[in-house]
């Protein structure tokens, strides 16, 4: 696996990556240790603030590290990790240190504490934003406050999960923008 | 464009359909007129009950349509329906009746007072469970009380919106169940 070069990218855009519904690996420090979750259940909430609300299940040792740091970074993994993804989501951050264990690569993130995994195509650092379904639901609205993506390929092959262990890969792209008033081509 | 005959699916499992991403169609009723709106922003959240949430951007007219009946089907179109979802997403229901003006059927569901539509691969029938972030976010959880699902295609071709008039097409499905723990294939 090799690290990712990646360059800014606009906080208002993320649903280009999070709106086809992937995998993603949510990254969290809490009390000097890190740890990595994988999650399905997320939807983008707002274009600007740059809103996406996440299911995180109260049985992941997550959970507590993001409820009480109030951050976390959104990673895409790719198709070139997708054993590593389907490991950290078998694996618990209460027995093993996730990075070390699957050879991933923790880079310092400054707007937030937790780090970005430096092998996955875009990291979006998050900062909590509304917490008020956290309780009944599991559902935190966070803010998108810094993104980066890789350079180069603009739809990278990504994960789609469908339960029972099996996985859709992203496929082909088509182009409908004739079909589009120009108002709604955002 | 054809009618397509589902079977029950358990409600419980409908994150297999949902939780890749796909843009979904909305139906609704309210007093006496219908309407059909694509939605992209959505995540799965609870098996049992089983709950969906939906971001339902203020300026469509379902929004109202849907927060007074508190009732909607969620339907998943195929790629053979790619041009009628787009022009469903660029146009008001204020303006036409998009059932007929797009050739759909119009299917009586028992539950609910939304129509199912009748050439989607799965109709996911569902009443409003939690109205908290309405207003502030126009996020809806709703849950799905009956689920209907294509017989054959276990992973149908279906559309995931990156934004722009661009769409991503499902792709290939891979099988990593060897690398799960047992109490983690759900």
């Amino acid at each position: 696996m090799m690290k990712i070069d990646k360059r800014d990218f606009p906080v208002s855009k993320v649903r280009r990556y999070l709106e086809p519904g992937p995998i993603v690996l949510i990254s969290s420090r809490w009390q000097g240790r890190t740890n990595i979750m994988t999650l399905g259940w997320h939807t983008v909430l707002e274009f600007s603030p740059s809103l996406v609300g996440l299911m995180i299940s109260g049985g992941n040792h997550s959970f507590e590290m993001i409820r009480n740091s109030r951050e976390c970074v959104i990673n895409l993994p790719t198709t070139a990790l997708t054993d590593t993804v389907v490991r950290i989501g078998n694996t618990s951050g209460a027995e093993i240190d996730k990075f070390s264990e699957f050879g991933l690569t923790p880079e310092p993130a400054q707007e937030v504490g937790a780090p970005m995994i430096g092998e996955c195509h875009a990291s979006f650092k998050c900062r909590l934003h509304e917490d008020a379904l956290v309780d009944r639901y599991n559902f935190f609205i966070f803010e998108v406050v810094k993104a980066h993506v890789a350079a180069g390929t603009e739809h990278p092959e990504t994960l789609h999960y469908t339960g029972e262990g099996i996985f859709m890969v992203s496929g082909r792209i088509i182009d409908r923008r004739s079909l589009f008033l120009p108002d709604r081509l955002i």
